[in-house]
């Protein structure tokens, strides 16, 4: 059933990007700022294989001046002929600038320096300049510097939340403000320590910023940055069809999966999407609906992205619905009045121990025998 | 150093609770819920009493009509004599409402019926009327009704993003409006299926409303709602002083590790405050300006949560600064270009692969003792 989400852009707005951004997908510069990261360069080729089958616009890589073998591996990627444009992030040094060029990037993002902008835009090379801390900072010393690079023909400006601290309401207001300053597109980068990373990217798209950084996961320095799946799980439900028709969303847990086994960690239980109970669902009131009609409580399709549905029905809180759905899934044939009984059944031995679902069986099946006999 | 935050109410903003709010805690309900949950009495005695000592100020339990231990269970916590106001929520039934007081709650969340109500009030009991799906329902049919309960007499009126998509501007709207609807308190539910859910949690208060919905790591349904965590992490940036008056926040680690061990899961890597690299700091940029001056990165100070910070310097992304004040702490006197020397060496070293914090000793003293001699 093709649902009609009401989490998106109800009217026009014109402001509005939800339905009309680029993601740059920075695992390979922020993310092996992880505490646990170390990509070695056939990780590395691999991972931008991956995101670049995925779909992704953008993929960013570390400063070829932090190491010989991260500029190495730079021009490994550069060669790889990807559908994505490689970006690297550079101090504004004329040095590091030059390495950069000679790695066969298609974009840098730097600090400020005017000369600097100057030599990069004789390069033909797509410049992104971007300030740290942009929420502390002076907003109108900001708007000055923007407004300047802008007329100096970089291609985006960028606004970060380097601390991770920023409200959505407080994003809004700045991307908006700066919209009608810069002409440029606008990017952001949102750090996730107090847990917006996902909501302010969407609320900085609703005022008119035009580029995300995501990363696998979210990593990066601290607990990192807003993370590719949950960006798109948020985006999917404001426009299915445009983010269904960008990317390919099947591949998320393949991509979650190697960068989780890459930096020895585990998926988070409760990772969007493709954490282990995102589609788990056990209340009996909620698993009645989810039976009757999928999007009551799921607006998130589980087969838009290659997961299955569990409805959970061996524990305390189950209800008379649910395990009337198993019942049915079983061929076995029952009035309404012996599935509540069974229920209440199933309720009084998981109070006090939850059953598994084989258990959940052999109950009903034994209880389906007491009624009707063994050959019904 | 106290640190006036940007990211708190700048102006005085009437509609706005971020100053001013409630927990009321959900883990023995809603997370109760999630999909590998299940608390024996003895466990759930446990949780309430150390949510208690954080300072929660309420306890939301499990319906005691969903079995005869979840009764047995609230009597036993009702009887705890904590300082937490005790909830439970239960269908509309009356039959629900009546097992309900028998446990002695202080209040009952239900659905719509006047007649319940009525009832309810004369018990001298809390009542929380709240709906499901809020963000999906007609907005006027909404606002009849909560205007409707609120006039009847209800405590609290609660708003549900049941599905887990809602908007923080889409939050803010409806909060607002109702705000201006109901008299009495508002109470916010948000589940995270898209990554809203703390930023929800922080623009509903924003908007006016006083009590938020949580639960350890954001057990529930699916992949949860607002973490307590995670939400105390954003509040106490907003207003570092109410936060850490009214909650212990040194708790915060035993309280997520408790709840990680109870439903055996581990505590995400990424995880707000207590994830094992919240406070790690990698990349040169930061790690410098994070031992010059903490709160550079860090709005939130990791003492304050009796976490403590690391600054990781043996990877190929290392600066000298870092390594300078590692040489610091090791009595080690060297010029600045010997240690960006040897800092050199660590790249080089690290580019093949990262090092342990031993093996960047050892070579810090290796070089000294190859400059200076053994004996200096």
């Amino acid at each position: 059933m093709e649902f009609d989400s009401p989490y998106g852009n109800k009217y026009a707005d014109l402001l509005s990007n939800v339905s009309n951004f680029n993601i740059i997908e920075s695992t390979l510069r922020e993310g092996e700022q992880f505490a646990n990261a170390f990509f070695t360069t056939e990780s590395k080729i691999k991972i931008a294989k991956m995101l670049d089958e995925f779909g992704v616009e953008y993929l960013e890589l570390t400063s070829p001046a932090a190491s010989e073998q991260s500029r190495q591996d730079i021009k490994a990627i550069t060669s790889l002929g990807l559908n994505a444009k490689i970006l690297t992030h550079t101090r504004c040094h004329m040095d590091d600038a030059k390495i950069a060029i000679d790695t066969g990037v298609d974009g840098i993002d730097c600090y400020w320096s005017s000369s600097y902008l100057n030599f990069l835009s004789r390069k033909g090379i797509e410049v992104r300049f971007s300030s740290e801390d942009s929420f502390r900072s002076d907003l109108v010393d900001l708007l000055n510097l923007y407004k300047t690079v802008d007329k100096l023909g970089v291609n985006r400006v960028g606004i970060a939340d380097t601390v991770g601290c920023a409200n959505p309401r407080q994003v809004y207001e700045l991307i908006r403000t700066l919209r009608g300053v810069v002409s440029c597109d606008i990017e952001c980068h949102f750090h996730n320590d107090t847990g917006c990373a996902i909501a302010n990217a969407y609320t900085a798209l609703e005022a008119g910023a035009t580029h995300i950084d995501t990363s696998i996961l979210g990593i990066g320095e601290r607990n990192g940055i807003t993370p590719l799946g949950g960006f798109v799980a948020k985006m999917y439900v404001a426009d299915k069809r445009y983010v269904s028709s960008k990317y390919k969303l099947e591949m998320l847990r393949e991509i979650d999966n190697v960068i989780a086994n890459e930096v020895e960690i585990g998926v988070p239980f409760n990772n969007y999407i493709t954490g282990f109970c995102a589609f788990t669902h056990k209340a009996g009131i909620h698993a009645k609906a989810i039976l009757n009609n999928p999007s009551t409580y799921e607006i998130i399709r589980p087969e838009d992205f290659g997961m299955t549905r569990y409805v959970s029905i061996g524990h305390r809180l189950t209800g008379w619905n649910a395990v009337k759905d198993r019942v049915e899934q079983l061929d076995l044939v029952m009035t309404d009045e012996e599935i509540k009984a069974v229920t209440q059944k199933i309720k009084t031995l998981a109070d006090i121990k939850p059953l598994g679902i084989e258990e959940v069986d052999t109950l009903l099946r034994d209880y389906h025998r007491e009624i009707y006999g063994r050959n019904q």
